[in-house]
């Protein structure tokens, strides 16, 4: 059973700020997301896109928001478990709450942060008869460790940037790389296009279009894929079968925790602290809505600061909290580490 | 009389940001500020101490997040009156305000944002007899062009940063540089008390500790001052008198326009839009007050943005305002510039 102060349902941009403002309060966080890597839609979605919108920020690619939210954090420990959703949550007579993720991994903690942006992203699946079977048997729709394709014989379906910069990536690490697209064109950022005919014509990816993948072959594990192209069938053995369709997100469970829900969000108490109708739990970020809510990324960074302040005084009723500068009173890590501003000298002048 | 479509009080962090938010929807915005530079608390109190606890800055120089907002809101164009005071407001026939500060300057808009911090600064004054007389005849409280002391023989009276900082930034321009401080000790950043030490050790600042300047003398523009030191009194001339003993903010003349003010600060509908109770005039930032209000810069970012959106439905009650992502739209400034993602290609492999 893994313990905190605050449990963060997703690590996008609002659940990262969490960690950093419920630390300013002490008060430690785990954060859990369905997603190999934290982020959120900035990390799956548009990494490598820049935002304009984030205050001091002329402009900012979203991956590079991700990594210095995370830089940000650090002091303050966050625990994660990722690639999990979390499915149910259970309320214990001491008034904490146990979520547990459809891994069966357990969290228990007095505050519960749903900061679940669009909801879990949940990956575009082929209508591929028996795909199921060989899901985790060499069939993969989100890429979690490049090394685990190492020497392995791959084939991708896909015609996005997902499919085009894994493609490209793989080829130093996976024995072959085909990839697999029902159209000839591609749809993503110009280098990556161009990138990839480069390499075809190295012969280092094996690009089939227009084709679809109709079939998986194996005994347990994937042993080939058949593959349609132009009215004509034909086998091709591989390891691995990654379909990358993208993600779309689901709300999912949490749509069935008896929480208020409005146009598929959370609807919380915007007049003080971002509270849902369930004490004790909060929704931050996208995930949220009340009266005039915009799903921006600032307006996550506010919603999670305020809810910090009502969580601290939730786990300790009869502690005043007298709010410092970060400017002034530094910042204190859980790891020992001490952030703060050069102190004014009082020094004569002779 | 100047016309603009927000029309912003204070230039702290909280006004610069609303001018982007607004930019977005194609509103304009003028801001007055008392100080003469904009920036607010950031630049006049602490602009060379780091931050902690803006998102996704590790650490920020206070100055340094100014000159970002200047540079993010470049685009938009504002307008700015600044080292004037806000001082009456009046409703127009037609729904529209006009403010005029203490200088007369007029400025009229449907929609006023006050994001006045902790109110207008105004400076300390020391006692001393027909001080007010002086003003701008030779007596300074705020250094607002260094240039104006060029060849001048200037006495600086204060024992924190700024008169430290400007004693030695103007060794440079002024013919002569006096810093008088009633203690020995002065307290500011040891850079600058090492820096006015070998200067004063060099001849090229006169130090006269522990000291007071008890009387100006001269007709009608300063030619002398008298100072005080163990108990003797001797005449130092000069042309200009600069006593730097900081600005303390006062909420001042908004006090009065008939908003409904709570512990120093104007109360807001926090509900949705941070509307004050005169419909048209909004209060963001650190010069608000709510349930649960904290006095934090990346609170005043998201109450601009909100309030944005509602002073547009409010000039155009009849048009739909579709947010668009700033990825996805891009930002286009009024000056005709363009800034936008790279966008996918669709192309062939072939
Ligand atoms: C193309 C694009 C451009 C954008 N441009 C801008 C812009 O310019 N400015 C701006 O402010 N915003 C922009 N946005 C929106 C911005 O990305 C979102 O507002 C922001 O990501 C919301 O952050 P969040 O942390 O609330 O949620 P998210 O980023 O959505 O993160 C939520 C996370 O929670 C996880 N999760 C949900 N439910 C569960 C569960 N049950 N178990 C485990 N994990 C779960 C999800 O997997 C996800 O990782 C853009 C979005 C897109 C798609
Ligand atoms: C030493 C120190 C350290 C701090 N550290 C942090 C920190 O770590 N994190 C954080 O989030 N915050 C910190 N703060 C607080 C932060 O600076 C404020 O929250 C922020 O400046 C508020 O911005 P604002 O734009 O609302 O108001 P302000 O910055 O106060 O700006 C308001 C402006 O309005 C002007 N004004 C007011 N009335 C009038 C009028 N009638 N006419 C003309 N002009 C007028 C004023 O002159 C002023 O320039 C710190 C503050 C101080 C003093």
């Amino acid at each position: 059973m893994i313990k905190t102060d605050i449990l963060i349902i997703g690590a996008g941009p609002t659940g990262l700020f969490t960690v950093f403002e419920a630390g300013l309060l002490k008060l430690k966080c785990h954060l859990i997301d369905a997603l190999p890597q934290p982020g959120g839609q900035c990390a799956e979605i548009y990494p490598k896109k820049p935002i304009y919108d984030i205050p001091a920020f002329p402009e900012i690619l979203a991956g590079d928001l991700v990594n210095n939210l995370m830089k940000q954090i650090e002091p303050f420990q966050p625990g994660f478990t990722l690639g999990e959703r979390a499915e149910t949550i259970k309320k214990q007579e001491d008034g904490s709450f146990i979520v547990t993720t459809d891994k069966g991994t357990q969290h228990q903690a007095p505050i519960v942060a749903i900061a679940g942006g669009l909801g879990s992203f949940e990956p575009r699946k082929p209508l591929i008869p028996n795909i199921e079977k060989y899901e985790d048997h060499g069939v993969e729709y989100i890429i979690r460790d490049p090394e685990f394709y190492r020497n392995k014989e791959v084939v991708i379906a896909g015609g996005g940037d997902s499919a085009l910069d894994w493609s490209i990536f793989l080829t130093d690490i996976a024995k072959s790389v085909t990839l697999i697209h029902r159209r000839n064109e591609f749809r993503g950022a110009l280098d990556s296009v161009e990138k990839v005919q480069e390499l075809k014509n190295l012969g280092k990816i094996d690009v089939i279009t227009p084709a679809e993948v109709i079939d998986i072959i194996g005994e347990s594990n994937v042993e080939a894929v058949s593959i349609e192209k132009n009215g004509e069938v034909f086998q091709k053995k591989c390891d691995h079968f990654i379909p990358l369709f993208g993600l779309a997100p689901k709300l999912g469970p949490i749509a069935d925790w008896g929480l208020e829900i409005e146009k598929n969000a959370i609807k919380v108490d915007n007049t003080l602290d971002y509270q849902t109708n369930i004490p004790g739990i909060y929704a931050i970020g996208d995930v949220n809505t009340y009266p005039g809510k915009l799903k921006l990324i600032l307006c996550g960074f506010h919603e999670a600061t305020l809810m910090c302040q009502s969580a601290y005084q939730r786990i300790f009723p009869n502690k005043r909290y007298v709010m410092k500068y970060t400017t002034v009173g530094g910042v204190e890590g859980f790891d020992g580490s001490k952030k703060e501003a050069p102190k004014a000298v009082v020094k004569a002048i002779d």
